[in-house]
This record gives structure tokens, C-alpha cells and sequence, in this order.
């Protein structure tokens, strides 16, 4: 690893009371995109809509000359080609994906990094094959613990030089949804969603999905790596080891309703019989209810819920608001079946990781 | 036109000097999309990777229930589906989009809107039939004076409700290069870029291709409206006319060396010869000069172009720098044959328009 001025990788902090967005966060805020939350209306995310976020550069990987290697504690380790992972048996699942920084510019304090409102968010197809059966080929030792996955994608990160490298338990990897995935949407994976391929860990937040995969290493140690130890942890203080960011909390987002301002995003709706949409998700288990508030939380009615799709794929909610003239701020809840619900106020962390507070969509009535 | 209160719809302003960029230039920044500037090494930019800018909301809209009016001074009013301009003659052309606010958050003071920094822009191939075609089938009034173009998207901005409506001089209309386009990339436009059918005006900044087209209207005086009129203005105060915003001004882009930070984007590259390259591209004329500055634009050197592509299209350009040891400011600056060079400091204009001052990209050479 190398030495850097921190002027170039300066540690991670917590923006001043009432410091405005920095051009630091801006610059991650013009390359990086959220889902436009009028995309809450596609079943699958169109292509280009689908959040993303980069934490280097996008990489230009030669699909032909690229390799994917299983080394560590395995039997016998493999060297695949895009055409050896191909012949393999294929699966297609549809999943949703969030950020887990989602959320972290609405916080307060806020932590500054890539500084989310609420659209770090979207559904695709996943195609690719189990993971689970190129583990099986290549022998796990019996004494493995982890299985770590690097991208081709290198830069700094708050100080630590590295490629883009993450961990899963032995057990989490093995499970027989966790894919390598070669297409999205019916199509060979775009340059910025990992292509050639992608890990698919659904139920996951984003960071575990590793884009522009090269490197499977199976370890007898827990895996120990920046990403894993450092970042995406749940803590207050920065010298905390705190608790590892997993799977996506519940949340409900509402599709604005009406007619926007340009600048504001204020929502201009007609009085009358608006019918309310949204999606909800969880990583956890199936969401099994939607509230909707359209006082700002004081108080809450049921949504109804389509039929689930996939099981990590968002529901489609409905609400039949009958919208008298005022002002109004829209806001949405989920709880999924293992009990986990959405809380209406912040959950603060230093970080900005699995904030799943809930959306406020402001809205005039006329 | 509906009215609104100002805190739903305000005017335009410009920001406090140490003022940091605000949630609602955020909210924008979060939605709307640049192409991270490493995509400059595509010729033709990767779907989903172009710049992306939206007024209002994508709106939805049935490819099969579409119909474009070609109306006004016209002696034959037309009505076209989808597939009545899919049996006219068909073009495919290489183009260069640039959004009219690039560079607007760099300015000093800087506007209140979309807060883009350098990378609103993008490059793809679209296909369509020519708008001359159309007009000549309607039969344009010798009275014509403008066409106006309307797009499905609606909103308000700075107090006006609207749909999003933009007018061309009728000689720039019958270029025999403005299409109506259905596809980009080889394939049925995405939402987000006007399906099913946007205008494509080649040379000129993205307010000019309108998307989601529903209405072409002839018409025998000047076109009055809000985008024409009040905004896409070149002005220093806000109760002068000003100038309209037309083609595109001469730019070139460094597509940025080495591996970044995370959160700076400080690049940090290997001493030795570097390859730097990059695009330049004009709405003018053809660009003939690219000049590389490594030292903050204290002294040039020429770059060598590649042949050009399409008129249109941007041209990639190469320099080969010996780096050694330090920091630097990397800079360019392109010239076109009209004789518009680019500028190395800004040129200010209350809205932030057409802004061409040179990118600064800042390298730690180890």
C-alpha cells in the first residue's frame, strides 16, 4: 500500500450544524446517480435509471481477455473465462438493490461522503450462475471461514490505498442465490455495473454486490479488508470497531404525485381522488405492511400491497388519498415479516450506513 | 397558467459567497447525472453513462398510443404515430450533447440550479428521420417565421407553470441534420432521453432537443416561450433580455490520469511518460486545436487530434507527459476553425450558461 498526502485522502468527518453541501460531496454527487423517484412506477428499473455509485473509477475490463481466479483454501483452484462461467448452469433473479450510505445527506449531523437523499435505490434482472457451484468445483477446505472478492477497481479511500475488496462468511456465500452475474436486464453487464461480472448477494446493501470481479479467495481467517473493518460499519465514534453493515433495512418510498417544481421538487397535485404509489423492500424477509401518512406522521393508515414478486424484489403499494387543498408532507412505512419496521426519525451513525428513515414528500394541493 | 406560492416556485437566484450548495441544488444533482469523466475514453458513451438532465419528471408515455401534431402555419396538419415516422426515411448520426449549465457550480458566485460541475456531457449515435421532411409534408406558410416544439414533461419553474416548450428560427428547423429521433445507441430511446420520440438539433446545447415530443406548431412570429424567452439567457442582471444561448462552445475535457481518492477525486499517478488524453468537441465549427496545460495554464503545449468523427461528435485528442514528482493542475483548452477559443478563467452570466472556462484536474504524481 502506499503513502498519500491527506489532502488527497483526507479521513472520513462529520460535516459543521450548518455547513452546506461541499464541492467535495458534489463531485461524487455529479458522477455517481440515484434512481429519479418517478422510476418507482417500472416493476424493473430501466437501464440508466437503476442507482449507482463508484467508489474509484469505472474500470475497462477486455471482456475477452478477462479472467476470474478461485484461490486460497480450495482443492483445486480455477482460472474461468466469461465463456467457462457461460456453459454453467444460468439463473435469473429479480432484485433490488440499495445504497447503504441512502439517506446519509438528510442526517443530522451529516457525514460527508457520497451525500444520498433517498433515491440510492433500483430493481434489475440478475443473470448469472451460483456461486455456490464454482466453490463446490474449485474444493472449499474444511477450514474455511470467508470468501473474499476484489474488483478491478483501485484508488484510495480515506487514506488506504486498495482495490475494491470485500468479505462474506462461508456460510452467506454459499447460499444457493448468491450469484456471478454476466447480464442485467437481458443484456451483457454495462461498463459502469461491473461488466464483465458482478457478484449478486440479494438482500445485501450495494456494497457486497463487488463490480468488475477478479478475484475469489477463500480464507481460514475472517476476512479483514478495508471494506469489511473500516467502512461500512454502524458506529458513533470513530474509534469504535462498531458492527458490520448486512442486509437492507425495511423502507417504503412513495412515487411523487402531481406535477414538480423544477428547483424544489415541491409536488403541485390536483384536489380530488389521487391514487398514492410506491414500492417497499427488506432485506431481511418478505415486507408485509405499508403505512402511509399524509400529516407528516401524526398519523398513519394502511397501504395495500400487490402480490410480492421475487423475494428480494420491492412490493408495489397503493393508497387512495382523497386530497382536500393545503399543504401536505407525504411519508411511508414498511415492516417486514421478521419484525424489523421503519422507524419515522433518524437512527444516527457516523457513517450514514442502513439509515431507512422515513421519506418526506412535501406536496401542494390546489 | 396556474399560480403558485414563491416557497413552492421561486425565482432565480444567486448564491451567498461562502455559501455551500444547498439540499434543493442537491435534490437535482442526486437525479440528474453527468458522465463520470473516465467514460471519455468511449468514443460513443455507454448507455446510461451520458449525461442526463430533466426538467420536470420522466414522464410515461405508450409508445403505441403516441402521436406527434405537426400544426399552425402549415397546409396539411399532421398527426404521426411511431410507426409513420419509422417508415420515412431513416438517419443515424454521431452527436455531441452538452448540457447549456455545464460548469455552472464552478462559477464564482455561483447560480442556484442544477449544481453540474464539468462532466454534463455525453456522446451518442442517434437515429430518426429528418424534421425538414416532415415540415415539407405539412407544407410550412411562407409566412413561417419559428417552430416550436413541445414536449409530455410538465412543471413549474421560477413561479410559471408550463409544459417544457422550446422554439428554433425556421431556417434552423429545415437543416437537413435536425431529426426526429427513436433511437439512440442503436436501440428505442430510454425514458430518460425522450421516449419514444425527442428532437436532435446537432451543434447546439441539450435545451434544444427536446424530449418526450408531442407537438411541432409553425408559427408566424418569434416563439415567445419561458425556455426561449426567460430562460437559456446569457445576462449579467436579471431584468435584462440578454442573449439567447444557442450552439456550443468550444471545449476540451482531460480524461483524468491515474487512480482517484474516493472523496477528493485527487488523482494519483506513477512518475514516468503518461499518455494524457481526452475530447474536444464544438457546436461551431470543427475543432483544430487541442492545447494541454500542466501547470494550472501558466504555459501550453499543442495536443495531436485524431481524425475527426462525425461534424458533430467529439474528437479525441493525445499528449504524452513526462511526469515527474509533484503536483500539479492539469488543464486544456480547445480552439475551433470559426476562431473560438476557449477560455482559461470564467465568463460569468447570472444563469450559468454556456460556460467553456477550462476543467482543472489535480494530480499527485508519486
Amino acid at each position: 500500500m502506499g503513502t498519500v498526502d491527506p489532502w488527497v485522502s483526507a479521513p472520513a468527518r462529520i460535516a459543521d450544524p450548518d455547513e452546506g453541501i461541499s464541492v467535495d460531496e458534489l463531485r461524487l454527487a455529479a458522477r455517481n446517480h440515484g434512481m429519479p423517484l418517478e422510476a418507482l412506477r417500472y416493476d424493473v428499473t430501466p437501464p440508466g435509471l437503476h442507482y449507482l455509485l463508484t467508489h474509484y473509477d469505472i474500470p475497462a475490463l477486455d471482456p475477452g481477455a478477462w479472467r476470474l481466479t478461485v484461490s486460497g483454501a480450495v482443492a483445486r483452484p480455477l482460472s474461468l473465462g466469461l465463456e467457462d462461467l457461460r456453459v454453467r448452469p444460468r439463473v435469473t433473479q429479480r432484485v433490488t438493490l440499495e445504497c447503504a450510505g441512502n439517506g446519509r445527506a438528510r442526517l443530522q449531523p451529516r457525514p460527508v461522503s457520497q451525500p444520498w437523499l433517498d433515491e440510492a435505490v433500483g430493481t434489475a434482472e440478475w443473470t448469472g450462475t451460483p456461486l455456490a457451484g464454482v466453490l463446490a468445483e474449485a474444493g472449499v477446505a474444511a477450514t474455511a471461514v470467508d470468501v473474499a472478492f476484489a474488483g478491478a477497481d483501485r484508488g484510495f479511500e480515506r487514506g488506504v490505498e486498495q482495490d475494491y475488496r470485500r468479505g462474506l462468511s462461508l456460510g452467506e456465500a454459499m447460499r444457493d442465490d448468491i450469484l456471478l452475474v454476466d447480464e442485467m436486464d437481458g443484456r451483457p453487464l454495462p461498463p459502469q455495473h461491473g461488466a464483465p461480472v458482478r457478484l449478486i448477494v440479494p438482500g445485501w446493501y450495494g456494497m457486497a454486490h463487488v463490480k468488475w470481479l477478479v478475484e475469489v479467495t477463500v480464507l481460514e481467517a475472517e476476512f479483514g479488508g478495508y471494506q469489511n473493518v473500516t467502512s461500512y460499519r454502524l458506529k458513533q465514534d470513530a474509534d469504535e470497531p462498531g458492527e458490520p453493515v448486512t442486509r437492507i433495512m425495511p423502507k417504503a418510498l412513495v412515487q411523487p404525485p402531481g406535477v414538480p417544481d423544477f428547483q424544489s421538487r415541491v409536488r403541485v397535485v390536483d384536489s380530488g381522488v389521487v391514487e398514492l404509489t410506491g414500492r417497499a423492500w427488506s432485506g431481511w424477509a418478505p415486507v408485509d405492511t405499508v403505512e402511509i401518512s399524509v400529516d407528516d406522521g401524526v398519523s398513519w393508515r394502511p397501504a395495500e400491497l400487490e402480490p410480492p414478486a421475487d423475494p428480494y424484489a420491492w412490493r408495489l403499494w397503493r393508497y387512495v388519498w382523497d386530497a382536500a387543498p393545503g399543504r401536505y408532507e407525504l411519508r411511508a412505512r414498511a415492516r417486514d415479516t421478521s419484525g424489523n419496521e421503519q422507524p419515522v426519525g433518524q437512527a444516527w451513525n457516523r457513517q450514514g450506513m442502513a439509515n431507512n428513515h422515513a421519506q418526506r414528500v412535501t406536496v401542494v394541493v390546489r
